[in-house]
């Protein structure tokens, strides 16, 4: 398990350096730095917690991962432009993170008893979290719900740790499935350009319809 | 009980297209409208659990609730342009489910030993989150708080609860109160236009103020 | 604790207030700046209960927080034009209230069993978390993450809190010092304009960096 929790803090560091850059593109300042940096490193994680009622969340019982999360603030407050030079490194951690965070969400949901869907959407929920709650903070839309294949990883990561566990697998191997699954959808993803399909927005829009609607009845 | 967890049941279809909706409206991905759909429809339900510190919420422990969302979502994805022109039908089972979800969050408040405020807001978390947290995924001020009568409805019917357990009334009949003026008020607020009072904005308002006595203190 | 009990009153009222003015500036109706004065009156408080796993929250046990906020977004929908022009009593009490929140903060986080990082993070979410939500719910950049010496204060009281815990003092002289230290810190920003540093947006923005990524691997 010592193999996952390095990984887990790797994962932590990249989000928080994600969350960090974020704050710097909108010229916050350094209280936005570092708030950006935990809320997007430790927020999934909490959010995961909180849901499955398991207070105070990790981030809190095990204080280095708020270290980290304010140390990977820092690093970009003080190096930006460096980090920003080595931004494929980045993204790839990144990638190992997301896998890292799903098997982890996985794992606890199981462990809490959630059935399959909340399996699944706890992988997701671990993974992306984070990111949802630093785009909210800086007021645009999630990025996840948009273009990325991204949090669809995470969430095909969650389907296997629970294909694995009804096949028998032991926890090692499912958490080994789970993570493999989620980094290699998304290094395909970075690879190739993959991602969702979605419809245009209809001529008479729903919104026009509910106004319509609305006119009528005034 | 049955046929209110029919009620709800269809409570958490008709909100789970709303929210789908909402994600065509900006042509988000087929992960952006499950996303959205979910949060919508159990959203208000899970803030309620996490309040009233029921882990994990209660969608989570009969996942019925996750895959019906699920199936709103799928069903808007593959034809909105059906279900648009079939809207009035969609805003009836809409006040239906405000009606439900603002009696069985009343029942929960009250359950946990909530006071008389603690229970109608309740009433009112359950039947209007899931619609807030929409509105905050894609960048909107909640339409709530803007225009509708629509929170209200529900506010109304959890006081109506509250007076009845004051009564003495049994809880089928609490419930009944509930869901019967919670729907009644919205069904006369869309024939009727009805909605709040509000104020404009003072001419020298309080955030030009603030500015002024930041900017004397400099 | 009677003074500490009044003066969380207080600082409940005054937050709530700032909270109504926000709905006022929007021009939301009475429902909007009603939730609004409620979820900055008591959403900090919340989200930390929330976080150690005391649930239900303070604010729903002892109701007369919700009533006081109430009131304050009453007074504001009635009396917004006087409230306003005494706009520096409202600036004082609010640093009162900042102050006295930390300290509450600090000291339930220390009775959880939270360590060092917790303790001062949980000071900065109580005082400040009603302002984030306040700010996110009409879609604006949370004010704290921008500009202000603000929340700043709140950790530094709570840093203060626990120098004071290491260097055995009794709960009420931790209590003080968080108190004292944040509202001190507090006045001299609003008198002499301090707020942090900032680094300026990177020439070549990672998010330019990311699409470059993008664009590289399509």
């Amino acid at each position: 398990m010592t193999l996952l929790y390095v990984l887990d803090i790797v994962g932590t560091l990249v989000f928080s350096i994600s969350g960090a850059f974020r704050a710097v593109k909108y010229e916050l300042d350094l209280l936005g730095v570092l708030v950006l940096s935990v809320a997007t490193g430790v927020g999934g994680g909490c959010v995961r917690d909180l849901i499955l009622g398991s207070t105070p969340p990790a981030a809190f019982q095990d204080e280095t991962y708020l270290l980290v999360c304010l140390a990977g603030g820092l690093l970009v407050f003080l190096a930006a432009g460096r980090i920003a030079r080595r931004w494929d490194c980045v993204m790839f951690a990144d990638a190992i993170g997301l896998g890292v965070f799903a098997a982890i969400g996985a794992a606890k949901a199981s462990a809490c008893g959630l059935g399959t869907v909340g399996v699944i959407m706890m992988a997701g929920v671990t993974a992306t979290g984070g990111g949802v709650i630093r785009d909210i903070l800086v007021v645009e839309i999630p990025a996840i719900l948009r273009t990325d294949f991204y949090a669809t990883a995470a969430i095909c990561g969650g389907a296997c740790f629970v294909g694995a566990e009804y096949a028998g697998l032991p926890l090692g191997a499912q958490l080994a499935c789970c993570v493999l699954i989620t980094c290699g959808l998304r290094f395909l993803a970075m690879r190739f350009g993959i991602s969702l399909p979605k419809i245009k927005s209809l001529p008479s829009s729903p919104s026009n319809l509910t106004q319509m609607h609305r006119d009528r009845k005034d």
